[in-house]
């Protein structure tokens, strides 16, 4: 099987035509958990396959490497993007894209004939507290509202959500941020009845701002793009910054902006091609 | 630049043929870190490079994520001596291997055309308690010795250098093992001045153990070569089992064989290929 290994800020992926490989529906999960396995298989985040569709101009699927299928995932579209149009499948700077999330619309930021970034609407943002969702009976906008560690410290926070719940947290300095702590205690505060994703920001000026991001279920990653989305939001709420931010995660940049006009909020990143492999997919890899 | 990547009990390299790809002596240590880099190069233990040798019929240079150099490596030999025969470049059974530890001569075990296992001669054990180096003034060899933990806990253990120091200790159930504490621990133990590797065993019969490791400046890993080697020698020298013993580590079976004519340690076990693949060395990669 051939494959493309690359990444978006460090969330790496294989990439796999599967329009020219064909793999069986039934092994997909086993793959995912045998190639992503970065000791004894190829190594990664996930298994991403292309696929034809008859809704959009091309279908992406994404394996985790428990061999779960996610909805969808903005490090792997823009990689995807990327991807679609080197390869030839889909020779348009705005493409459709059917995922389980529905059809998302990546844009291809071209510099001559390279792929400067891709920009991909990620949906309105849900700011009511019902639909993050958080638990209490404050007002929406969740913003400035404190929230309380079990060793008396509390924090200011704004809760946004992508899709998926966002505990965002104003920070003067991040140095002093204890990351694994605080982020562990706040994944699982009773606030949120299904758990959050944690984000410290940094306002370094009113167009940037330094993210470092707790993953619920994950803990610490090098990015998360629905995180620093709804960190833009947040930011643009508490009028730290303007509607459009360059956010700085441990892994590179993103751009986010909150259209006015639409809701809509557009994540703008790098997607990169490490290496091209072939790997012997037999009962044993 | 092509590679091959490849593992030995999950000990995972990537293998690059340099008499085809020359690559500048001075980018060496930076292409390690690039490459081994699991997130954003291709991610491995290490970069190993098959060069033309004088002294040998081929020669082996390793390079770590961090760009160092070291001596040898036992897993990374046995992918070595497989790849040199499959690649052709080195048709032979038994070949000779320079390394900075000297000529290395690994030994194919051929089942029809395929390669079983590769079989590694590791030298002769130290057991002089300076050589190993240890503190102290208790007699050669080490073994049966009590060694003490802050808390008050203590172990018999048995001190076996390969090369590089191991401290053995015989456990009746591998599962009441705290590795992460008594590893950390045991590493920096003054009785040990240059610090040691920790092996714990559990005796399953008198030709097989069950072992795992904390290596020195590594902490826990899936196989040490040594390790396993500096068990085999110290269940022989306890008379837990006899001279030739299958050591079951995290990532998988080796077989020691301590020879009672050269005093030599043989080392046995596999070596996978996990794919082909082909990477652009640019200045960024």
């Amino acid at each position: 099987m051939d494959f493309i290994k690359m990444h978006g800020l460090g969330n790496d992926f294989i990439m796999v035509n599967d329009m020219d490989e064909n793999i069986a529906e039934g092994r997909l999960p086993e793959l995912a958990t045998k190639l992503c396995d970065r000791k004894f298989g190829i190594g990664a985040d996930g298994l991403v396959l292309m696929l034809p569709s008859t809704q959009a101009d091309v279908r992406m699927r994404i394996f985790n490497p428990d061999g779960s299928e996610p909805e969808m995932c903005g490090n792997a579209i823009r990689c995807f993007a990327k991807l679609a149009w080197e390869e030839g499948t889909v020779k348009k700077e705005a493409l459709t894209v059917e995922t389980l999330a529905g059809i998302i619309k990546p844009r291809l930021l071209l510099k001559g004939s390279d792929i400067e970034a891709v920009r991909v609407d990620m949906g309105e943002p849900r700011l009511e507290r019902g639909e993050i969702p958080m638990s209490g009976t404050g007002t929406s906008p969740v913003a400035g509202e404190t929230i309380n560690l079990a060793d008396g410290k509390n924090f200011q926070f704004t809760a946004v959500s992508m899709g998926n719940p966002h505990c965002i947290i104003f920070v003067d300095d991040m140095n002093t941020v204890q990351l694994k702590n605080w982020g562990a205690e706040l994944e699982k505060h009773p606030l949120f009845p299904k758990k959050t994703n944690v984000e410290f920001v940094e306002v370094v000026n009113d167009s940037h701002v330094k993210m470092r991001v707790w993953e619920r279920g994950a803990g610490e990653t090098l990015a998360c793009g629905t995180g620093a989305c709804a960190t833009g939001v947040a930011a643009a709420l508490n009028k730290h910054t303007g509607r459009k931010v360059t956010v700085s995660l441990t892994g590179g940049d993103l751009v986010i902006e909150w259209d006015d006009k639409t809701n809509h909020v557009y994540m703008t990143g790098p997607a990169a091609k490490v290496f091209t492999g072939r790997v012997e997919i037999k009962e044993e890899i």
